[in-house]
């Protein structure tokens, strides 16, 4: 980095530059500008911090880019909106290849392409070690948002997306294994179904959540907003075959790292009864009226704490 | 922090929290909304990084937050926008207290409040030190962006606001001075005439940049983006008081200060001639067709460098 220089380093990012129709000012000036044909705009911010939410030995710098921009692509979905464009601010230490951050902005921008949204810009400083924090913006297309506190008692309670995977390729990574890939490629970077929160918003959903911080955690947000239970039935579920595998040869139960995992960005949403599941909705649960106070049953149990990932735990 | 916990943090955040009327969802779902009357959204991305840009024993954490907001708000103005909402990447140790991080997100609404902006969101983790990445959105109220790119030979060269008081007061902080406190609460908190962006758009600017590294360095960035030479002429320029006593004391040219210190986030705009320049903007001269490459001089003399703050330098 500190060959490169801080304009040069954003030079080697705005080269590979491609930008979607909406972008109207794209980087180089005080700010980007985006449309925003909805006249409203759903922003959101995640910050991912190298050691806490990747290892550089453990991913390339094109993983942990796309997986910073996912975890707020994902947000904007689980809205109902369509992600527009991500901006980000990147702290990287001085000793840093220019290059790991030359591709940690690639993936970045391979990620938001991949749903159509634009890197527009940012800020790079000088920090300790390297610190990510990617904001996204989206467009509801005259959609309402889809909150987290629309679910009414009745309403049949949906996924759309992977559980589990990234926490089975951690537990996979952090004993020094690299296979089975497929789980140890979804910890790296994840697969969110991103469409699938328009096809929700469109469907009626009723509540959305993007599950960012473990199925348990997150539906606890939706119980809590919405004044609620939402009771989960794992009865259904298929364990993935390489999650079953590794989960055999550690000997744990891989239904929790579906229940408690994070990082995969799946959509959790309920809708009303009798509602046409849109594409890539499974059926997994109901919601019901509250208990004192609101929670997540799975299979008819509470569950003590939420299980997901807390800073600061 | 330990003790307060990410959601139990982001709860005391959010009990004072105000929001203004284009606050369509706010803080405590996937994403916040916000309005774009526009159709289209100005958006902006600035890191401040605890040892780089600020100390916590030099700094209260309100003054902090004051000035990570106000330079992402300062690049919303310097496109002629009028700011709506900003939302924060926040990364802090884990033995923080906690109140320093509840103060730091007060300094932040305070500051977008004054410019009527509400902070609408953002995302905290553990980091090993301070980190707060601060996004902006703004409106150009049907108002065309003004650019780095539009001056043209013969414009007058304005700037409105304060130049060089942060670097005073950061000569002061690192010598071990709290005063003049004038120059000192400079450094620790900026005090950008935002409403001055709005006017300048109004009455016509043809370029327009935040100066957030110095003068002449961000002055370099309309020469290069506009083609054109900036020729600045300081003959004029009042040295004010608490500057000039503190500039002796160190027997340093506070012009220097003037001309390479950032951070007091001053807007340097260009006009056509014979505009009537917008209240608080004073001429300090004039574009010039282009030198090879084109540059910026002061006084008549071409500055080799120049002069401003760099990351990785």
């Amino acid at each position: 980095m500190r060959d490169a220089g801080e304009f040069g380093l954003i030079d080697r990012i705005n080269a590979d530059g491609v930008y979607g129709a909406g972008v109207i000012v794209g980087p180089g000036d005080d700010t980007a500008v985006v449309a925003a044909p909805d006249g409203s705009v759903a922003v959101t911010c995640d910050v991912l911090v190298e050691g806490v939410h990747f290892r550089r030995d453990w991913s390339t710098p094109i993983d942990v880019g796309r997986k910073s921009a996912a975890a707020s692509l994902a947000d904007i979905a689980a809205m109902g909106a369509r992600p527009t464009a991500i901006i980000v601010g990147l702290g990287i230490p001085g000793d840093l290849p220019a290059a790991w951050a030359v591709a940690c902005a690639a993936g970045m921008r391979e990620e938001a392409a991949s749903v159509g949204a634009s890197l527009v810009g940012g800020d790079v400083v000088e920090a300790p070690q390297v610190v990510i924090s990617v904001t996204a913006l989206g467009d509801l297309e005259g959609r309402a948002p889809v909150l987290r506190s629309g679910a009414r008692p009745g309403d049949v309670v949906a996924l759309a997306g992977r559980l589990g995977w990234s926490a089975g390729g951690l537990a996979l990574l952090s004993r020094g294994f690299r296979s089975p890939k497929a789980l140890v490629d979804a910890h790296r970077c994840p697969q969110p179904d991103y469409a699938a929160g328009v096809r929700a918003a469109s469907a009626g959903a009723t509540a959305m959540i993007d599950v960012s911080d473990g199925l348990v955690a997150d539906a606890q947000h939706i119980a809590d907003a919405s004044g609620v239970d939402l009771q989960i039935d794992t009865a259904a579920w298929q364990v993935p075959e390489p999650m079953a595998a590794a989960a055999a040869a550690y000997n744990v139960d891989p239904r929790e790292w579906m229940l408690t995992g994070g990082e995969d960005h799946a959509l959790l949403a309920t809708f009303p009864a009798g509602t046409e599941l849109p594409e890539g909705f499974v059926a997994t649960g109901v919601v019901a009226h509250p208990s004192t106070p609101a929670c997540v049953l799975v299979d008819g149990k509470a569950r003590p704490g939420n299980g997901g990932h807390r800073h600061f735990g």
